[in-house]
């Protein structure tokens, strides 16, 4: 229902239309239309009134709420079905705990804020109340464990290509992280439950500082984050970028599924900046450091380096761009 | 309270003693001594009374309760924590449950029965009460995912450790499957949550025909289904072949934390009967089956067979042994 009179105030949203008309059109009682109005308005739905002429929709919030994303969202598989929170403690947790329960393919689970938000390696994610766009995704591939992580490669292209869809430059540093000027204005965390021949679910938590301004950041970690509006000189409407990035991620999620990781592997190359660069290493679950030069990655997402006791493979670490 | 009074009855097992003794001892009353020997014979043990006497010890029940498995138990790190139901749907849920609320490495969660529980791919696991081992084991290694597959091996390995203990052969067929003249006795479900540069913790589900006639399974697996019970030509004490079996999971663990896999495959290559097969193969997700000969395990506990068009590899499936 309040979806309903969302649309109807966009339809006609340079004019008043009186709450008679929308209590006739949608069958409810004018009552009832008010109470609606006064929770959009709770919501951040900007909406004047005016006695005899009605109400008028002035401003939508940037808040990323389920009916705004939907709207008219071009995917087949992605944000079927979205969940949102205000605030939550780690959107990633929501998601393994929804998947658990057999949530579907494609859910989205998004917060305004995040309490308990972490990264890889339990790292924590500074996150201001909606000015970043946090989110899980559940995937259910009918895929071998072994294909998973590559879908952390896919992830960060999705938003790679979302990027370049709003002029945005995107450098992504292996295996997933996006960069500018060296600092992270995006965090990929992606996580599994699988047996050993299936995977259960895929939850692919995804941070991106979107509108924070550098002084913004907490002093420790303002040399090392960076957001898109920094990047862009002026701020990004959330809603926006987060639609085009559902549809992005989409139609990637859709190329894997019919033809396999090739493609994303070859946009992957195209918007990295590791490749070719001379490397700092630290292997996940090691101490020790080591320095290489970085040549690609192989057909499992897997960063093929030459050091110089000859090529090796690292699967998961630490990768740090030395010149 | 209740093991100390268990103990104290197994250190005077061929004598009657008295309640009142118990109760000095134990600093509790005679009444309470009394309660927890009602509650002791609810659980399975026999216990005679007899007026002016006492009370005796006559018969352990053989159910895996945490007490009886863990007396004398020789393990570093598996069963320092047993989690034991008369009847639940799956340890494995159970266990990725407590997992999830961060159990510790090692915690056993074993039941009498299961109402629901599964092998790989959703299949039923026939359970009657008392008559199987059904565990699930909670590990933590400090290992990345891609190493997670090679658990499933060690389990089956353990299971054959425990056997030939018992002067059972064992006969692995890949991965984990257990066998006797061609019909399974163990089942492995082997399940894990990571994230893509740590695994999160690893359940291995273990399910053991221990004393099954072959009459008592249903008619529908009469034919695919052995027990231990039935090899050794008469019932084995569930309680003993518990303890060896986690201690031999124990010393395996501590093996591969310690030095790699190395060793389990060795032992693994020793009690298999799939390496020099010919074996029908159907691979995980795929309908098509087809025709090879097992030639050995890699060092990701990889099958590598030889069709006719070469060298390939099987990295989860299921194999069927043709001659």
């Amino acid at each position: 229902m309040r979806k309903a009179i969302i649309n109807f105030l966009k339809s006609n949203k340079d004019n008043y239309i009186s709450g008679e008309e929308i209590a006739k059109s949608l069958d409810i009682s004018r009552a009832a239309v008010w109470k609606h109005i006064q929770i959009l308005r709770q919501l951040g739905y900007k909406i004047s009134s005016c006695e005899k002429r009605g109400y008028k929709l002035e401003e939508l919030p940037d808040l990323l709420l389920s009916d705004e994303i939907q709207f008219d969202l071009n995917t087949k598989i992605i944000g079927k079905n979205i969940v949102h929170y205000f605030s939550i403690d780690s959107t990633n947790r929501i998601a393994k705990e929804l998947a658990g329960n057999n949530f579907e393919n494609g859910t989205v689970i998004v917060a305004e804020e995040q309490t308990g938000g972490k990264g890889r390696l339990n790292r924590s994610f500074f996150s201001p109340k909606s000015k970043s766009i946090l989110f899980s995704l559940i995937l259910r591939p009918d895929l071998l464990p072994r294909e998973a992580p590559k879908f952390t490669l896919l992830a960060a292209v999705a938003v790679a290509s979302a990027m370049i869809k709003f002029d945005l430059k995107p450098s992504i540093k292996w295996p997933n992280d996006i960069l500018f000027d060296g600092r992270k204005v995006v965090g990929i965390l992606t996580e599994m439950s699988a047996e050993m021949s299936k995977i259960n679910y895929i939850v692919v938590g995804v941070g991106i500082n979107v509108n924070i301004n550098r002084e913004e950041f907490p002093p420790e970690i303002r040399e090392i984050a960076a957001s898109l509006s920094e990047i862009k000189g002026k701020n990004i409407s959330r809603v926006e970028f987060f639609k085009v990035l559902l549809e992005e991620f989409d139609q990637l999620y859709q190329e894997v599924i019919q033809n396999g990781f090739k493609k994303i592997f070859d946009l992957w190359r195209k918007y990295n900046i590791t490749l070719g660069k001379k490397i700092r290493v630290i292997p996940a679950g090691e101490e020790k450091e080591f320095f290489a030069v970085a040549e690609d990655i192989d057909e499992d997402g897997t960063l093929i380096v030459k050091t110089e006791n000859g090529i090796e493979k690292v699967y998961a670490g630490d990768v740090s761009i030395r010149e």
